[in-house]
């Protein structure tokens, strides 16, 4: 476990959350350039303010040293970092805190505590980064007498690399920056960056199919998985370590999206590669979304498969001081360990000069070194990792905001988007007064993009939590209806199974629920997310 | 449905088939280069000395349109086409039989099959191209009280095309060749080429998770479905059309596998490609297996993604005549609709020249364009077509004739490869007293290759099945005890079912058979494949 005290409400540690005087100058910038929100933030708050009821739930001697019931250890694992789990962390509402917080050390204590709480009629909820952004970590219990959250953390190791095959046997709970700190020791990488990369873990992303660093090809963290470990109420589920398989139904991809209702994941194999030595990366401007969304088709059907390919639309790029609000932006960037990529980028600056692109180079070979658009792009990456904290200032000074992202086909594209910026917008307006839709891609297929939508609004302080859910209804009502995913690497949880109902086949739902009560007969696991208690 | 009737016990249509005095002059040539095998082909029991017993079955009248129960029709769809089938077939051994063969025309003539067979207690068999190589189509029913077998090839067509998204919504019962006639109208292509590609069909492809084209990447059918419908004892279960998810567990990839245990695949919207323009390939030598296998292990970990990287053993390429026996051959290759291949197929060349590796290039701006080794790619392509049709041959001369693959990661390949070539080897020659394993990678990964073994031995004709069943089981002992995959492509069905056992995790067998019983409640669909009944 890290000795940095994380923040009981919102992202990141303690110690490096901005001053109440840090947070009125950033009012005053923010409101400044959005034209709303307020310039006096608001205190969340206090851990000390904060009471829960008594613990329902009292853990056996054998595993008192590893569980804990103190109010921190309940507050940072009641919830996850969605909008409304910050706000409601924020205001010092905790609806469904556990009982028990248990910090098991291996792999015999997680079964340990596993037992127990199955035993005891207790929920338990793996606990990895605690970053879910959909309400994955708690919930109503159904049936069961109370909570009990399994925090991975302190199974971070990397523990074997095999070189030759390029792949490493992780722990589940490792962070990024843990795992990444000993695969570069052998020189490897796993390349798995989302954006909560520093606080997420591997059981996390796998729990949940988390989308990464990949623009194309490996777009999730399912590709890169080689086999699986996870503890189930009734035995272990570990798969054989193998580059491919066809033999029946893969075990692997059950796991993958079970976000905590078939076992708690506690190690994988993991595809991993050496650090790429050659880069080409390029900062690609478009006359308008539309048209660089054709050209981005064009890419992820080339067969060029850049490693970046983030399309931005023209309010995205100005929230984010990478551009000035009248043209797309789209970072395109290939990476290699291998090979000189100039070819690649090449054809790939064709594509898009084939669609009245303008470009500006970055890295090995480029024709420009600097200049503005370089910047943007670096400006858009500085904002793509603050994001998380710019949050916690957002709702300190009155500002909602929200992500939703999903995938469409190529074909159904421009008509899903419009609808959805209409349907999302008009909600927005509606709810807030005023507030702005912006997307970009996250990832491409030759199929079609993964539209991630961001939306920044005036909150009306107080009443945050009732304008989100109706927010959240209209935008997810308009991607389910329009054919898109509910989530194209969110998860489900419990914010979107109303959407999730509708969009999963019946059959497979009943499937579904037939193996989980399989290898959880009490219902334990996670209750309320994919499957009712 | 064809009109050619197809041969009732081995390869292809009767039509085609070679003549008495054809396999007399092709059996001395055979023996001649094995050295064993008879010069003195058998003839096979014919469909008019066959007799099966009684059906146990009678359709509603609503369905006897189209439902059969002649012995032709009962013959040709009780067996896949192994080589244990095919033996029996040929000796008019019928374990099996269906007693009554649907033909439905539309998807809702498969639902009232459907229908009807669970109420009427039959077991139910998903037919495509009665191609399955491991038992997948008939064996014991359990509790069922006839088998009716739903052959699908009336569904043939090609529903609707998205050139946009280059997809298209295709019937479950097309075969390779009638899905790419009619892609290719559009300019488009699948590229989905197994061994089987002319008889086998879409359905049976995503059923057992065939393995294609693509020797890299697109290796399974898995990565080229965006959505699937099936229909199931409680109802339809389909996807929505998605370039990617991460909502759940993937509807699709349980479906992927199942093998007809959860459902009778009707459609399914497929990526499909524009067909390549630029094609670059050479024939690379090495001095043995184990130089040219890590040749194609820097290659599958260097990110070029070689369409084709086939590495085939020197005994395999001097079988097929592709080769003296001195030397093992790579055929490699690149393809694409989009640009000169030729700086991939440029890297690609150094990573063999690292390795010892010698070539001669074929097609696109190559330094040779004829060349002895283009003529053994050439020949090894020739025998990979042929092959299905061979095997009859084979089986008529006394050759007993196997084949296995699996997968298995880099750093355990050489030790893998050559326990599973000893083990395999010695029980040859103890159940034959002489014959040959050889082996080739079908597929490559970034962790490991897929490798395919081949088997020829002289047969004790009238004892080939107890023959087969001591190498067989000798063989996937050693894939099993070795950590490989009982299958990487060519399924489960009930050959491999003992060491698929062994294989799965316990917790996620629980799993899928509470799926299925949830799904499949009275347990009609494939009996004893995957799950037992």
């Amino acid at each position: 476990m890290s000795e940095r005290r994380l923040k009981h409400w919102g992202w990141g540690y303690e110690d490096e959350q901005p001053s109440h005087a840090d947070l009125t100058e950033a009012a005053a910038l923010i409101t400044g350039r959005l034209g709303f929100g307020s310039t006096e933030p608001e205190r969340p708050v206090s851990l000390a303010e904060i009471t829960l009821p008594a613990p329902r739930l009292s853990p056996p001697r054998a595993l008192q040293e590893i569980c804990r019931s103190d109010t921190y250890d309940r507050v940072l694992h009641a919830y996850g970092r969605s909008y409304r789990d910050i706000v409601r962390a924020f205001r010092g509402r905790f609806d469904h805190p556990p009982d028990v917080v248990a910090h098991p050390r291996d792999e015999d204590e997680v079964l340990a505590v596993l037992d127990w709480a199955v035993s005891a009629g207790a929920a338990v909820t793996p606990f990895g980064g605690g970053t879910s952004v959909v309400g994955g970590l708690s919930g109503p219990l159904g049936d069961r007498t109370g909570l009990v959250s399994i925090d991975l953390k302190a199974l971070d190791r990397v523990l074997e690399v095999d070189p030759v095959s390029q792949s490493a046997r992780i722990q589940a709970g490792a962070t990024g920056p843990v795992l990444e700190d000993q695969l570069s020791e052998h020189g490897l990488t796993l390349r798995h960056f989302p954006q909560s990369f520093q606080f997420s873990t591997l059981g996390g992303w796998i729990a949940t199919r988390a989308g990464g660093h990949f623009a194309t090809v490996y777009t999730h963290i399912d590709d890169l998985v080689e086999s699986v470990r996870a503890l189930t109420p009734v035995g272990a589920w570990e798969s054989r370590r193998l580059p491919g398989s066809g033999a029946g139904v893969s075990p692997d991809r059950m796991l993958l999206g079970s976000e905590g209702t078939l076992g708690v994941i506690t190690e994988a194999w993991m595809r991993v590669r050496p650090r790429p030595t050659q880069r080409a990366s390029a900062a690609v401007q478009f006359d308008d979304f539309a048209t660089g969304a054709d050209a981005v088709r064009m890419l992820s059907q080339s067969g060029l498969y850049p490693t970046n390919c983030r399309l931005i639309d023209p309010g995205e790029a100005e929230m984010t001081g990478a551009g000035d609000g009248s043209h797309a932006l789209l970072v395109l960037g290939f990476e290699s360990a291998d090979h000189d990529v100039e070819p690649w980028m090449s054809r790939a600056l064709e594509c898009c000069s084939d669609h009245g692109g303008t470009w500006e180079r970055r890295g090995s070979g480029g024709s420009g070194s600097g200049g503005d658009r370089n910047a943007a792009v670096g400006s858009w990456r500085d904002a793509f990792l603050r994001a998380p904290y710019l949050r916690d200032t957002l709702i300190a000074i009155g500002i909602l905001s929200e992500t939703f992202e999903t995938a469409i086909t190529w074909d159904r594209f421009e008509e899903f988007h419009q609808t959805v910026l209409e349907r999302a917008g008009a909600a927005v307006r509606e709810v807030c007064g005023a507030g702005s839709v912006t997307c970009r891609f996250t990832h491409v297929y030759p199929d079609g993009p993964a539209p991630y939508y961001t939306i920044l609004a005036p909150a009306a302080r107080g009443s945050e939590l009732e304008q989100w859910a109706q927010i959240k209804q209209a935008a997810s009502d308009a991607v389910i209806d329009c054919g898109g995913t509910i989530t194209h690497h969110h998860a489900v949880g419990r914010d979107h199974r109303p959407w999730y109902d509708r969009q999963r086949p019946e059959a497979f739902a009943q499937a579904l629920r037939a193996a989980k009560r399989a290898v959880d007969p009490s219902g334990a696991l996670n209750p309320g997310v994919l499957i009712d208690p």
